[in-house]
């Protein structure tokens, strides 16, 4: 069979375990929709949209932890890949990316949908693989596997990330009619045994010898995903050496007790001398992004000591402007490691203080935010707040960008539950696709999926339900207030004429029309709700996707933050 | 002001003749959304999906020949644009593209909506600019002010196409709440006199002297805008020297009379011994791509002894493997000069032959096809006659990716309808824009603007509806078959067993609830429909959008043109 090397790709794929395949259809890709869709070990799912499609890969491959085939044709189909890929690329997500084009000597040809697709998604593919486009040589078709496999290794390397392969396609791209194809036995795998690095003896006594230096020890963690860290380890970490913990919702270690969930509402209102009193003389850090600004600020302008980040190999973020120490290993070996030392028992009541502090500032955060339920209103952050604290034992919480997102971390979770795992695209915190990566969800996982989004990332992205599959484990909470509200809560652009038209986007669509065009089952709150009653049918699982839907205007959602940071405000002024 | 150099690139942009801009709202991007939004001289429009503002920013780049500012914020925003950015490219269309961005130090470092967007758009964009992120010294003011200069002068040089001005913003992004801004008097304007080049007399008496040698001269013009070549000079070439003149729908050459529309059917049908006569000798083309494949297929088998291809200098696009000279000046000017050379006394008689029998084969398609008008019937094949019929004489005609522009392609437009413009995204041929390129057109111009898709297009780009602006010219005729009928149509993948799931595509939605949804009249043909009062309620202006659907299977729809095609075929066998 002519296109025989091509074919044992999916083969290759199965070999490697892999088992999600996306598919965007297209003629030139034909010779990698036939080998991916009839390979039995393989389950390949079929997406118009390449936009929506890259992020649907793009929510597998998190749902997964392993690598997903993202298949597409040639031209700007390949370019819709571009915002999941550069995603993939900042969030560390493994995927491979395959592309079909036309022979090199057709480019700009004037023949059909081509673009230029050498290297078109320049640094955020790890690697670039040009496939050979005849097959005649023996060299060709050692090249095409060593390079699959190659691409295959590198995707879940540390930093995992995106890999393209563009793979040139000469006519005829189909079998003959009522033709089999067959994929080779013997398929050569290069299996890569990753060994993850591990503190040597050397660093260990260094850590040992620095540790003891500081009593002002602080670990922050950024996005991070579930399950990774043993909640024991954090939970010792507090117990033994009294360092506070603090991360955002999108840190998932909300399965510990005891953690500072709430420093973004509380830096934002403190008064200088309490945040002295927070300020690190040593900073542990791990994870990616923080969304909270207030605390970045804090620790961008109380600079400690030393800055320890923990990360696997890869580039460096240096997003307080502090780094001193990288260790090269996992969070949770260096946190063993730290939990294994003896307790500082000179410097142990300075440390207890100051992780006093810290719990001082959640607790007085947490009773000032008692109102959002002792006088439940249908506001955003209210519902916000209702939906989770409801949430089941065992779900996938997803947040959009961008006020989404920013309401679950003011609200975080209740500690302990550990069954609920945290989603955001922060890699690049774009509105694109945060409804396909949930999507993307649904469809590898039976756990139930709740998402929760504005309006202006919810239509962007609404070819997310635009395909053949039914989305049962799927919950929608839609804050509707018709436009971006992140512009109205910004200091700057709120106070600027043009605010309503050119920042805060106006857009007059709600989702009750989407609801019936996909037959999704449509719930919606107003003031005269009863909120338990729909609450209870929206949680209900009845084999129907659900959007429940708040619609109010921007105002009302920004008097209630704003009334949030005035109560907590309002406690540094008693 | 901190920002005035870059609230001086809209003052630029009006002394340059800019009239639209296009913006994507965002905060990173504010200080130009302040300048351009804030300029009177600009008409600034807001687009919430970037993917179709980038369309809409082409189609108005095409309704108005002039460039489009194109303005988005950083991250994956930018990307978005990618689609369109590369249309613009090989359809050779102006764009100006801004993107806002963070200053360099802060990418990658986990710091809000980030990519790598230097250079981002690779060899799409003609060239990449990134400006000075510090304006203290004279020297970043002096630069803005160049680069931009050069950008514009660029995006309208020939080839033109889409250039790409990356802008790095500190913060605050905003000014004083309350504060004005003003633009410089006397922003320095560099302007470029540009010169079109004209055939020297060496090159006149090159062509007339090789102009002698051949008597089977035929021209063939690929896409070309509607309204730059007189009619009157293709007409003369057929009158005086008998070149046939061969098509399609989008080289809008449809005002001259006598042309041949068809040869894409008769092609496809004909047997060796009638293509024989339709060989060329000589070969003269200009324009961009072809939507005829089988006239590009006989052109590359049947290969003329001399191929000139007429273009301003740029790339060359070698589509039938067979050009041999070039002549960089435009068509009108080249056709003028043709038309001044004397007949060939000598050679007229086998010219004449080779005309009539061109003119012969049209003929004998147009009769072929009559049956359309005959027995008219609800397919889209019908309908696409039907309504290229019955368009009013001054008319912007839209033909979407894939199916819609064949289909026009097959129709072609009745001859002398001189005020009916045909526009295609044919530089990548992708389905992603089609509608917002429409909507651009809308939005800067008064003409009725009708626009033919199927429903995959049409359902890819549904975002071109999401904004507030009125679309009270706009016409969409839906071809809904529920799939890609490309698919369907095409030889390979119509046998092969995945063909229904993996490329036809099944979709499920029809327009009904997208017209409740934007507030649009929805009308639909079924074959119970008095086709004449739907036609007439679908023409009739009176300030709503309006979307005819006729929904069909791909069974139905392929039988017709199979049928048109065995109509053409018979007339072979009398």
């Amino acid at each position: 069979m002519r296109y025989q090397p091509i074919y044992d790709i999916a083969e290759l794929c199965v070999l490697k375990n892999i088992k999600h395949v996306v598919l965007c259809p297209g003629s030139r890709c034909a010779p990698l929709t036939i080998a991916f869709t009839r390979h039995p070990g393989l389950d390949t799912k079929t997406f118009s949209d390449e936009r929506s499609a890259g992020f649907v890969a793009l929510g597998m491959a998190q749902a997964t932890r392993s690598p997903v085939v993202l298949l597409c044709t040639s031209g700007t189909a390949a370019y819709n890949l571009a915002p999941a890929l550069a995603e993939a690329h900042f969030s560390q997500t493994p995927l491979v990316i395959i592309t079909a084009d036309r022979p090199a000597e057709w480019i700009g040809q004037h023949d059909g949908q081509t673009v230029y697709q050498t290297e078109m998604f320049g640094q955020h593919a790890k690697k670039f693989f040009q496939l050979p486009q005849d097959y005649d040589h023996a060299d060709s078709v050692w090249a095409i596997n060593r390079m699959v496999n190659e691409a295959l290794n590198l995707s879940v390397q540390h930093p995992c990330g995106p890999v393209h392969i563009n793979a040139p396609f000469r006519e005829p791209l189909y079998p003959e009619k009522g033709s089999l194809i067959s994929f080779s036995e013997n398929v050569r795998v290069i299996e890569e045994h990753r060994a993850l690095p591990v503190l040597d003896e050397d660093q260990k006594v260094k850590i040992k010898d620095a540790w003891l230096q500081y009593d002002h020890v602080l670990l922050v963690a950024g996005q991070n995903p579930g399950d990774t860290i043993n909640p024991s380890l954090v939970s010792n970490l507090q117990r033994k050496h009294f360092v506070p913990v603090v991360h955002d919702i999108i840190s998932n270690l909300h399965a510990a007790e005891g953690t500072v969930q709430h420093a973004d509402l509380f830096l934002g209102q403190a008064p200088d001398d309490i945040k002295e009193t927070l300020m690190p003389d040593l900073l542990i850090t791990f994870g990616q992004s923080l969304i909270s600004k207030n605390l970045k600020i804090f620790l961008r302008k109380y600079q400690p000591k030393a800055h320890w980040h923990i990360q696997y190999p890869g580039p460096l973020s240096d997003t307080f402007k502090n780094v001193t120490e990288i260790f090269s290993t996992g969070p949770d070996s260096f946190l063993s490691f730290i939990n294994s030392l003896e307790e500082k028992m000179n410097v142990s009541q300075d440390q207890r203080n100051y992780f006093q502090s810290w719990q001082h500032e959640e607790s007085r955060t947490l009773r000032a935010m008692e109102f959002l339920v002792s006088e439940p209103e249908v506001t955003e952050l209210h519902m916000v707040k209702t939906m989770l604290s409801a949430l089941p034992v065992e779900a996938n919480l997803h947040l959009a960008n961008s006020m989404s997102v920013r309401y679950g971390n003011f609200i975080g979770l209740p500690p302990g539950r550990k069954g609920i795992h945290v989603f955001s695209n922060r890699g690049t915190s774009g509105i694109d696709g945060c409804t396909s990566t949930a999507v993307g969800h649904c469809l590898t996982s039976v756990k139930p999926n709740f998402l929760i989004t504005g309006d202006l990332a919810f239509f962007y992205d609404r070819n997310a339900f635009w395909h053949n599959y039914p989305l049962e484990n799927l919950r929608i909470l839609l804050l509707n207030n018709h436009g971006g509200l992140i512009f109205d809560v910004l200091e700057g652009p709120s106070s600027l004429p043009e605010a309503k038209e050119f920042f805060i986007t106006r857009q007059m669509l709600n989702g009750r029309k989407l609801c019936e065009e996909f037959g999704f089952e449509y719930l919606s709150l107003n003031s005269k709700s009863n909120i338990q009653n729909v609450f209870r049918d929206f949680f209900a699982f009845n084999s129907k996707t659900k959007i429940l839907e708040i619609e109010t205007d921007t105002s009302t959602s920004k008097s209630v933050l704003e009334l949030l940071k005035l109560k907590i405000k309002t406690t540094y002024e008693l």
